[in-house]
C-alpha cells in the first residue's frame, strides 16, 4: 500500500491562490488519488499534515511497513532537515519516495528553487497541478519494458 | 504529436555511466517511447543531438507546428539561456513542454541542481531512469478526473 | 475579532533576557492586550504557542473566520515558511496580517534580519516592547483622516 | 516637540506612484500629522528634504534641542551610512527615532529589503501608508499600561 | 537531575543508517545513560520527542527545574532558531547546556556543518557515537582538579 | 601513549584573556592531563608549540609511533590546511585524532566558526576549559558498555 | 525640450583621466550637444551637477515639465538609490529616459559593473565618448522606419 | 562594409513575446537595417544565427575583412565565452564592435544583468527596439565635432 | 597649504559617542592641526562638511590650486564612489592625498571593513585619534633619510 | 593513436594577442605536435573545432576507437557542461584526458580561473605556450623509472 | 623600547618589485629606523622573519617586556590568525600595537584588501614607503596636544 | 641547475593516502627525478621541507643562484601569501617556476581547486603522479620546434 503524504496547507487546497494551485479541495484530490489507485491495482492512504513532526513519524511507518511513499512536503521543502533525514531511511531501506508538487516552484519565489527534500528522494514530478499524484502513482506502479 | 527531445551525450546512453543512466541505449529508448506512446493512441517523434543549435531550432518547430514537447536538455539543462529561451515560447504559446531528467540531479554534483529550463517549463520529472519518459507522455495524454 | 498570536518562547517572557523582552510576562501582556482592544471599542483574543503547526491552524481559522490577526513570530520570524504560506492566506483573502517584535531585530543577531513573514505581510512593527501591540492594535482600528 | 522627517522624492507623493504610496500629496500628510500630534497634545514639525546633508543637520539639531525624531529615509534607507551615524546620535543621546515607511519594503525589490537606518532606530513601522506616522506619533506618545 | 534530549529521528537508532550512527536502539541509549549517570552519582532522564515543539517545552522545563541539559538535536541543529532560542535561556539561567552529536557532522554534507545551537551552548561534543554521551555526563559531573 | 598536542599562544594560557581562556598556565594544564591520564591508567604526553611545522612533525611521529591524540590546533584551526593533511594521516591510519577547544568557538568572531581539522578528526569536545582535554583522555580510554 | 543632465565630476571632463574620458571639456560637450539637437529640430538643456539632490529636482522638474531625459549619473549610477526613485517617476509618468555613459563600464573596475538606474531607464547608450549624447539625441528624435 | 549579427532566437522576431521584443520580424529588421545603412552611405550584411560556433566564425571573418560589427548576442551574452574571445578579436584587431539588445535587459530577470561581451565591446546601446541598431549604425558612422 | 577635510558628523566631534571618536570637539580638532602644521612651517586650511557634494567640489578646487589632501571621509568612506572619483583626481594629478580615520574602522561593525576611498589614496592613517592627522601633516611633510 | 583537440578561436592562433598566444598559427602547432608524435613512436591526430558538438562528438569517438586524448578546451573550459560530460566519458572509460592550456588561466581574468572540465580530467598542463602539447605527448608516453 | 617586526620577504627588500617597495635594502630601512627612533629619544629593535612562529614568539616577549610593537606583517597580513592571536595579546595588556604596509594593499591585488591583523591593532599606517615606519614612531611618541 | 621544492606532509610519501598519492617514498621520488634530471643533461636539486619559511627562503636562495624551481606547494598551495609573494620574486626575476602536483586537485575537496600560488606561476602541471616531476623537469629543459 502507497502512503501519499501531504504537508502544511495544503489542507486550504481550494481556497488557497487557486490561480496557483487549483481549484480542487483536499477531499476531491483524495478522491481521485484513491481511485486512480484503484484504476492501477493497487492501495492509497492519503494522509495531510500541517505538522513536521507528524509527516516524520509517518515516514517512519512507512520504513516499517515497507510502503512506498509520495510525498507533497509544501513549505517544508524548503527548509525540514527532520523530514529530510526520515525521507532518506525510505529510501535507504530500498524503497521509493516521490517528490511532488503542485505547481512548478522553480517559477516562482527564489525559496522555492531549493528543495532539501530532493536529494535523499527517489524522483520528483512538479507543474502538473493534482495530476503530478496521478504520474507518481503510475511511477510507482509502472514496468519499464 | 508530440515532440521528445534528448540533448548532448545521450546518444552514448548505455555505455556511460551504466550504474546512473542505466543499460538502455539510445535506440531502444526510442522504440519504448514510440510504443508506450502509441499506447496512449499518440505519436511521438524522438529526436537526439548534441547540438545546442538543433535543439533551438527543433523548439522553433514545434512551435509553428503546434507540438507539445518533452525535453531532456541534459548538459544543457545548467547552462543553455537559448535553449531556455528557445523553450519559454513552446510555453508561451500555449503548448507543453516537459522537463525529464534520467536520474536524480539533486542527488548529484552541485552544479547539475540548477536548471536554467526549468523556470519556463510546464514541469519536471525526474529521477525515473527512461520511465521519466513514459510518466511526460502520461502527463500530456493525462486527463484529471 | 482581532486574532493576537505569539509564538514561541514568548510563554517566557519577563523571566527570559528581561533587559531585551522586558520584565512583563505573558499575562500582563495578555491582559494589557484585551483592555487596549477594549478601549478601542474592538475584542481581541490572545493566543501564544511555541508550535509551529498551531500557529498554522489558527492562521486558517482566522482566514475562515474572516479575522485580522496580529503575529508575533518570534523565532519562527527567520526560517518558517509554513507560517508564510499561511500568513499569505490570510492577506489574499483580503484581511491585514500585522507582524510585530518586542525587541528592534536589526539591532541584534544577524540571523534575526532576515524575515521570511514580512513579504506577505500588511505591515510590520518592531522595537516597542508590549506598545508594538497596541500600535497594532491602533493600526488595525484605525481611520486616516 | 516631535520632529518628522521625510527624505528625498517624498515631495512627489501623490503623483508617484500612487498604487504604492497612496494618493495623498505631502500638504495633505503634513496637515495630518499636525493634526495628530494635536489629538496627542504635542507638537510635530514635518519636514521634507531631498537633500542627505540637510536631513543629517536636522538630526543634529534633533539631538541638540532634545526632540524626538520620526523618520522616513526613503531611498536613503538603503545605503546612507552618513544619516545612519547622524541617526545614531539621536539615540545614543537618549532620544527616540523611529524608522517609519508607507509601502513594505519586504514586499517590494530585493535592494529595499536592506535598511541601514534600522540597527540604530529605536523601532520600526512600515506598511500603513500614512497611517505610519500616525502609530510614530502613539509610540512616542503612549504610556504602556 | 539532568535532563538528556534526543531530537527528530533518534528513536529510529539502530536501524537508520548504522554505519553512521551505530547499532545501538535508542532503549539500549537510554539504559546506558542512566547507568553512566548512576556510576557518577547523578541521575538523567532521558526523553527523546521528533517534536521541536516538545523539544522547546523540556528546555523550559530545565531552566524552572534547574536542571542541566544534554541535548543531541539531531536535524534541528541547522535550523531551528525556536530551539536556539530555548537553549540560550537554560545558559541564561546559569545552568549548562551541551550539544552532542553521536557522527561527525563536520565530516558529513555540508549543511551540516552549521549549528544554530551552538552559538548558545555551553559546550559541543561531536563524533564518539553514543559515547558522546558518556563524556557529556562526565563533563557535567567532572571537577578539574 | 597519546600524544596531547597544543598549538600557538597557548604558551600564554593563564595571562592571555583569563575572561576566556581560564587562568591556569599550561604548567598546570600539563601536569592535570598527566594526572588524569595517570587515574585513567594511560600515559600522556604533553607538548605545546607555536609552530606549524613543529605540530605537523609531530602528527607524522604519532602515526609512526601509533599513538591516539588529541589536538588543540588554536588560531590554526582556521587555516592550517597542512595541519589538516596532517591530521588526517593520523585517523587514516586506524588512530584517533581529537580535536578539543578550550573555549566555545561558535560563541565567538565568525572567524573562529570554522575549522578545517574538524572535517579529517574522529570528534570534537570544545567549550569546557580546561576540561575538554580531560574528556578527551576520557573518550580516548572509555569502553561503551 | 529634453533635458541633458550630467552627475558629479562631469563638471572635471577634459582634465579627468582623458585616456578614458576623453579631451574635451564641459562646455565643448554642452555646445556640441546643443548643436546635435538644433540639427534634429529639437531644443536641449544640458545641465552638469556635483550634487545628487538637485539632479533628483531636475527629475522632478522634468516630469512636471514632461521632457524627455538623458541622464549620465556618473558615479551616481552605482548607488543612487535616491536618483533612482526619481527618474523611475521620469519612465512612470510615460516620458523617456535614456542613461548615457562616455566610457564602456564593463571593461572598468568591478563596481561599474553595477547601475542601479538601468532598471528604470528607457535605455542605455555607453562607450561611445561624447557621441553617446548625439545618440541618445537620436534615439529621442528617432522614428523607426 | 559593416557586419550586423543577430543571435540565437532572434529569427523569430514578430512572434516570440511581442510586449518585449516588439512586432517587426527579421525580414522588416533586415530591410530597415539595409535602409538606414543606405542613408548613412556604408553598407551593412545583415546576419542571423543559432549557431554559436557560426557567430563565432562570422567575428573571425569580420576580423580578415576588417569590418566593423554590430552584434545582438541574445542569450548568448550571459554566457558564451568562445563568443566573447571572438569578440575581442575585432577591438583588439582596431575594429569597432557594438553590443545591441531590442529590450532592456537590467529591466528583466536577473540572470540577463549580466554580459560576458560587454568587456570586450567597444559600447553598448540597449532598450530602444529595433531602433538600437539605427544608433549603433549611427554609432559607427558619425563623426563628433 | 594642505587642504584638510573632515566628512559627515565630524562637527558633532566631542558629543558623539566620545568612548570613540574622544572628546575633543571640532574647534580644538582645528586649532591643533594648524598648530601642528605650523611647526612642520605648511599652512593647513581645515574644513568640515556634511554635503557629499562639497567635499566633491573641495576636491577639485584642491587639483585646481596644487594642494595635498589629508581626508577623514567618515560615514562616505563606504559608499561614496562620487567622493572616490574625485579623489583619484587628486592623486592623478600627482598631488597626494590621505586618507584619516581617528578611530580603526577594522575593528568596529563590518560595513566599516570596507573604504571605497582607499584604492585611489596615497596612504591611510587610522586609529589614532586626533592624533592621525599630525601624522599626515608629517607623512606630507617628511623627507626619508 | 592520440586525438588532439583544439577548442573554439584556437584556430586564429598566431594573429590572436600573439603577447598571450604566441606567433605561432594552428599550421605550425599542428606540424610539430605531430613530429613529437613522430619522435615519442607514437601517432597524434590533431583537430581544430570552434564547435562545442563537434569537440563533444570527436571525444565519443575517441571513447569508441579507445584514443588517448589532449584538449584544449579554450574558453569552453569555463561553460561547457556538454563538454565535461562527454570528457568524462573517456577517463571513465580507462582512456587518459589531459587538459592543456597555452597561457596560465590563473594569470588571467578571474572567470578564467574555472575550470569545469578539470575535474574529470586525468590532469592539467598549462602555461607552457606550444610546449604544452608536447609535455602532455611525453605523460602519455611517459613511463615512470 | 620598541619592537619594529618585518615580516616574511621583507628581507628581500630593494631587490623585490621596486617599483612597489622602493629601492632601499632592509639594512637601510633598519638604520633608518634607529635614527627617526633616536630623533624621538626612544630606542628601536628592528627585526626581521620570515617565520610565523617567530613572530609570533616576539609578539610574546613583547607582552613580557612591556613594549609597543610596530609590526609588518607582510603576507602574514592576510591569513595568519596564530599572528592575529598573538597580536591581541600585545592591546589587551594595554600596550600600542601599529600595523604598518610599505605599499598601499587597498590599491592591489583583492586578496591584499584583507587584513586578520588590523581588527586587533591600534592603528593602521600603509602606503607611505619607508616613511610608514617613522610614522608610526612618530605615533608611539607623540602626545597630542 | 634546477631546485625541486616539496611542501608538507610530502616526506610521508607512500604511506600516506596511496590511492591518491602512489605508492613510492620521497626518496625514491628523489632518485628518480635526478635520474630524469641526468638524462636531461640537467641537474636538480630535489628538498623537501614541511615548513613555510624554509620553503620562502630557499625561493629567496633560488632568485639569488638564479635557478628554476619546480614546487609542489602541498597544502601550503591553498593559503600560503607568503609563499606567493616569495614565487613572486622568481618569475619577477625571470626565472621560470612550475606548480606541480601529484594528484589532480580539482577532481578533490572543493578546498583544493583554489591555488594562491599559480597566478604567479610560469605553468602549472597536476595529476600525473611522480610523472608530473618528469614533465616538469621536460618543460624547463624543452625547445620548442
Amino acid at each position: 500500500m502507497i502512503l501519499v503524504l501531504n504537508g502544511p496547507n495544503l489542507s486550504r487546497l481550494g481556497s488557497r491562490e487557486p490561480e496557483i494551485y487549483g481549484t480542487w479541495n483536499h477531499e476531491r484530490l483524495t478522491a481521485s488519488v484513491q481511485r486512480w489507485a484503484r484504476e492501477l491495482a493497487v492501495t492509497a492512504e492519503v494522509r495531510q499534515s500541517d505538522d513536521e513532526t507528524e509527516l516524520v513519524r509517518m515516514l517512519h511507518a512507512a520504513v516499517d511497513e515497507r510502503r512506498d511513499v509520495i510525498i507533497n512536503p509544501a513549505a517544508f521543502t524548503h527548509y525540514s532537515y527532520a523530514l529530510r533525514d526520515a525521507a532518506a531511511q525510505v529510501t535507504d531501506a530500498g524503497l521509493r519516495l516521490i517528490e511532488v508538487h503542485l505547481s512548478n516552484p522553480a517559477a516562482r519565489e527564489s525559496f522555492r528553487h531549493t528543495s532539501v527534500i530532493a536529494g535523499v528522494a527517489t524522483g520528483t514530478i512538479a507543474g502538473f497541478g493534482v495530476d503530478s499524484y496521478r504520474l507518481a502513482l503510475l511511477a510507482l506502479g509502472g514496468n519499464q519494458g
